[in-house]
């Protein structure tokens, strides 16, 4: 009976993200659902993203929290257009929550939208957001094993970003290891090691988000 | 209707949870359920805590994954009575889960049980296993932000772990900062500033552990 449940929940939330999908596909917008632990560094490594491009990609995000409005306030801070969901108490977006923030901000009109989730590398990773790629993070001080661990996220992401590749000499953390596993569960998975404060592997990172971008809206 | 069910799934767990408080009352058992995101270094508290113990502490835990039976193995290397539940994709433990557990380790004969929960700063929180104590954990690479962006964990704790403070220097978190807001949340929490690896704080954190498990067992 909890399956039969979470199949209806899931089969509700598809509905609606094939109408996100068939929207952000006429906008012309690429949309990438940005996953991980809470403190892994999302908003660190969007704020970064923002300050790489120039007005050549018109690039905002919509943000998941289940409180506070702090993270679309940074995003701003650093010239995103950022639109905030607060989930009050809710571990992860839905497709009716990203429907309803597209109210506030339309995909018509830009190029890239990051969808930020709930700090959670659980529970996110079963509800579809129209996206066109799941971006799984982990960040190194978070250890080697998650990949293992937490296997779904890894499954159904297309990137695998490893943040704060900046801490390496400060914690007990194997990148090798981290990667290695990740591919081992998901072999297509693409993979960047990131620094968001030091700006290691940032070219990297937009130069593939520029190309998945042109390539949606024509431009490539 | 979501809610509901979801009042009537948390009733039959406090039904099984009340049972587990009165066994761990019989024993003489003091059981904390360590809360945290993935990565902020639940296992390696553990792992140290034991190294800390003389034969006089009786410490046994019990350890929540979705997969992997790793924390177990890493547990008993570090002398302690470990048992693995892999949740199979569940995002949190529930007290049925522990009933179950508790036939491969009974708390009879202990003075203290770990329950490491599944790394979730989100969902583990609604679920009482029969605890003494909810002991929620952030490690300092995660940011300062973590009580008011995710207040649930800290308005049901009791203590609260700011862990990995060795990486202080390395990291931008605000350590004064993540202290005053879990206070501001939730007046009544008691405060630990640790590091497993160097072994800063560990006196402070097992005097107190120390201190619940002699009180519980009628040897305080």
């Amino acid at each position: 009976m909890q399956i039969d449940l979470s199949e209806r929940i899931g089969s509700a939330n598809d509905e609606v993200a094939s109408r996100l999908r068939e929207r952000f596909a006429r906008a012309g917008t690429f949309v990438f659902n940005l996953i991980s632990a809470p403190g892994s560094g999302k908003t660190a490594l969007l704020e970064a993203t923002a300050r790489c491009f120039d007005e050549d990609i018109r690039f905002a995000a919509i943000v998941g929290d289940i409180e506070t409005q702090a993270d679309a306030e940074r995003l701003r801070a650093a010239g995103l257009r950022a639109h905030q969901i607060e989930t009050s108490g809710s571990c992860h977006l839905d497709a009716k929550m990203i429907e309803k923030a597209l109210e506030s901000l339309p995909p018509e009109g830009l190029d890239l939208l990051a969808i930020e989730n709930v700090g959670n590398l659980v529970c996110p990773v079963s509800f579809d957001l129209g996206e066109d790629a799941k971006v799984a993070l982990v960040s190194v001080p978070e250890g080697p094993d998650k990949p293992s661990k937490y296997p779904a996220a890894f499954v159904k992401a297309r990137v695998f970003v490893i943040s704060k590749i900046d801490l390496v000499p400060h914690v007990d953390c194997d990148v090798d290891r981290l990667a290695r596993d990740a591919l081992a569960i998901n072999p297509d998975l693409k993979i960047f090691h990131l620094s968001a404060s030091t700006g290691a592997g940032m070219d990297e990172w937009t130069a593939w988000l520029r190309e998945c971008a042109n390539g949606k809206n024509g431009r490539g």
